[in-house]
């Protein structure tokens, strides 16, 4: 048994069965073992950041780590920008990046790269295996560490030597340590500032924003008449009818530090305490006040909801009834305006979809409507990196089984990333809609050049205008085997929603705004 | 005036007047200061990657440097897979990248990642600016590093409150230090071996094949009875009517072992002794024989040209007339082969054409047949990181001044990692001509897996295999505003060809092999 044969094995002994790939010929003897043996699903996407992105959305809705199979050196590049919005996810996925024969580095062939220093940066865990004989071991470490709470991205790089020399041995899976139990002490302190203080804000991130934890916080705060969160960007948030109508701390700097002014204490619960996503010259970089007080319920390798089930318990908090969202809303109509596209798809999208949001500037609207839609999940662009929703989106499809509907609200310059993700898509069969939001620019950038004191000029929309020529999304989806159509109204965009969730394929909405 | 502006002016002052962008909010004021101060060509690119091997187009054509216009973080990281090309081209880019305010830069914000570290790889001279008002001083240093010989990234990091704080200074351009002149002792050498010894190869690379140089080498090379050989992959090779008949060392190994076997001395100019593009089991990392003695004539930085020079007239070479490369041939016609394909184009490129070479398994026949097609540049991917030719194209159309016809000979799977070039071409009407070489598969991997030892089975081919669903360039092509057509026969494609040179606008052949 060779080095890569003893690497699918364990792979597979480790509960690693699905794969995302975009192989070079240092990875063949690797893509020979998977062929050699069974059980692993092989996903290949057009380039790596695709792949990359479907292990973050993967991970996302299965809770288990996919690996990814990645060329060395400019491979791993290429999918770098959507590891850093998985890790800022705290995905876990078992990052497999082949190179150069360990023999072979020293001697700089045009393809060498410094592998391992690329990967740092976006990884929890590194490894280069150096024996086909530890190869297996080396993978069952990665799957450990790929799993260990929170989840984070493990990269383990495989020179082509160790997978095609014989002597491979496969491991047996490795525990997972289980997240840690919450900080008794961070319970009480929490239990007394919401008793005791005014103004306590109880802010959700990771884990606690599954609905167990809104549960659990909205007892908390009902309890002690204090509030709750959710964090700017998040990874998963589980919403709709039965989940609580929790609103997010917002992107634009203004709205956050108004948002926020009135706290005086802030309590985590597996997030971190808001800064903004970009400074800007004379605001705050902080978006709490500076003299509130920031205290940690449970931290990202923490069990957060075990921590607000403690708290709960701490506080005697009653059984509290969620708040009735009222009806669900009727499809809108007319001209796409946020609140009306919203409105649209809390009316049509069945029961159990994933809403995949890279939605950008038109989409800051889009949370406030949905409420009353019936339960799904919510993923966002966590780290800013853009180019991550079409991948995502095809992703969470795999991750969720193929069963449950997609919608990809996905702004147009930033679908432009990742395009490829659509061929994907058709390739796998999978059930996802994308509305394109064609603004034919890239708007949140023209708002941020005002915000620097003036209109742009020609030169600078020359950089900032996605027109001449425009974009034409149904040849762009045609050409990679999606079917497509365009709406300019919300009731075209209502009609081929409805109709795209009836067909088991991926179908893309180009809604002209 | 801020550091964004002595920013810009110092980059006009230095010579350096495009910028290929994809800017992002940290950017914003550098593209203010675009926007107000005349002078830069800015060109946008849908993705970096294609910004960044733009600017290898660029320099390889103009030879001088653009600026590169990248958003923080992930968004060089989309462009490392060309900046690795340019680095192995030994392409000058003066490489920009926003970062966040460096106070910020502690908070750990969501888009926050390791700039400097992801830099560093690609770069011969990195340097983050730490004040506004140094950010002139910085630049004029960049750009003295992207020009020094022969030809770096330099990669300048610009914290975004580099950008805005008041306090910046233009910097005049400083001197750009020559080429080496070549070692007296290292031509002396050259010419003795050449002289004395049998079996002796002169292996050209970079500025070495320049038509002036194949010249002199023929010369040395006619006047002693010895051989001349470029390296295998070229950043531009002068080639057509008037220049050497040059072969390359030829990419798969066994090949490349046999062509050089019978070399007892190789003297090196502005090259590197052979060594795979991979590593085989049992196969040698080097390609020339163990027995051969290396003599470097002239090393990367050091002028290819006056030691070529110094080295005929050491060996008091007479002049040598080129050989003739016979008849220009006619177009071919039939089904599609790799000679064919070349007789075509030699047959109906114009004068002074821009090849841009990312045919991968189609192409290794197209050198031979080329030899008569009148003057022209042939460019390579230089790195080996695929989705160089689209970018790469793009950009020389731009560095050649828009007057010379580009022909982008290019591979599908390659094809797709950057086909957003095509929007960038049809926006600028660029004179690129590119011919898809479609054959619906990653045909040289497929090979590579033969290598291995078996066919591939379905979980293999479901990663090697492009089809399913098809992929059809006539619709991605349109719906990035270029036109574009199908051709089965070679007299199909040679029409298409003839038709686009004619127009000074972009056009795409899917020729289907």
């Amino acid at each position: 048994m060779n080095g890569a044969e003893s690497l699918v094995h364990t792979l597979l002994k480790s509960g690693v069965d699905t794969c995302f790939a975009n192989p070079g010929t240092s990875e063949m003897h690797f893509v020979a073992a998977l062929d050699r043996i069974p059980g692993m699903r092989c996903v290949l996407g057009l380039q790596e950041n695709i792949v990359t992105g479907m292990a973050d959305g993967y991970w996302r809705m299965s809770e288990k780590p996919a690996a990814t199979l990645l060329h060395c050196g400019p491979g791993l590049a290429n999918g770098l920008a959507n590891l850093h919005n998985a890790r800022r996810a705290r995905s876990g996925i078992v990052n497999i990046v082949g190179d150069q024969a360990t023999y072979h580095r020293p001697l700089d062939a045009q393809l060498t790269a410094d592998t391992e220093g690329w990967a740092r940066p976006v990884s929890g865990w590194v490894r280069t295996a150096m024996d086909a004989k530890r190869v297996g071991a080396d993978a069952a470490v990665a799957v450990q560490a790929a799993r260990t709470a929170p989840g984070q991205i493990a990269t383990l790089i495989l020179p082509a030597d160790t997978a095609w020399n014989e002597g491979g041995e496969p491991a047996e899976a490795l525990p997972v340590p289980p997240a840690t139990t919450p900080d008794p002490h961070a319970v009480k302190t929490a239990a007394r500032v919401l008793r005791e203080k005014k103004n306590v804000l109880i802010l959700l991130g990771g884990i606690g924003l599954r609905g167990e934890a809104q549960a659990l916080a909205w007892r908390a705060a009902q309890a002690t008449g204090q509030r709750v969160l959710a964090e700017m960007s998040n990874a998963r948030v589980e919403r709709g009818r039965g989940r609580l109508q929790l609103e997010r701390v917002p992107y634009p700097v203004d709205m956050a530090i108004e948002s926020l002014k009135w706290v005086e204490h802030l309590i985590l619960v597996n997030a971190k305490a808001p800064v903004g996503f970009f400074a800007y010259p004379g605001k705050p970089s902080r978006h709490y006040p500076e003299t509130a007080e920031v205290h940690v319920l449970s931290r990202y390798e923490e069990d957060g909801i075990a921590a607000l089930q403690a708290l709960v318990e701490e506080l005697g908090a009653p059984e509290a009834a969620m708040p009735d969202p009222g009806p669900r809303p009727d499809p809108a109509r007319g001209a796409p305006t946020p609140e009306g596209l919203a409105r649209t798809l809390a009316a049509l999208m069945p029961e159990g979809s994933i809403v995949a949001d890279e939605s950008v500037s038109f989409g800051r609207g889009f949370y406030k409507e949905t409420h009353a839609a019936p339960p799904h999940d919510w993923l966002q662009i966590t780290g800013g990196a853009i180019g991550c929703g079409m991948p995502l989106a095809t992703g969470a499809a795999i991750g969720a089984g193929g069963q449950r509907r997609v919608i990809n609200l996905q702004a147009d310059g930033s679908a432009m990333y990742t395009l490829q993700s659509l061929w994907t898509q058709a390739r796998e069969k999978l059930p996802v809609t994308t509305i394109i939001l064609s603004n034919r620019k890239y708007q949140i950038l023209i708002g941020e050049y005002q915000n620097v004191g003036a209109n742009p000029g020609p030169t600078a929309m020359s950089m900032l205008d996605l027109g001449n020529p425009d974009l034409d999304w149904l040849r762009l989806a045609g050409g990679m085997g999606v079917e497509a159509a365009r709406a300019t109204t919300l009731e075209q965009c209502g009609d081929l929603l409805a109709q795209s969730c009836a067909q088991n394929a991926p179908f893309l909405i180009e809604l002209v705004i």
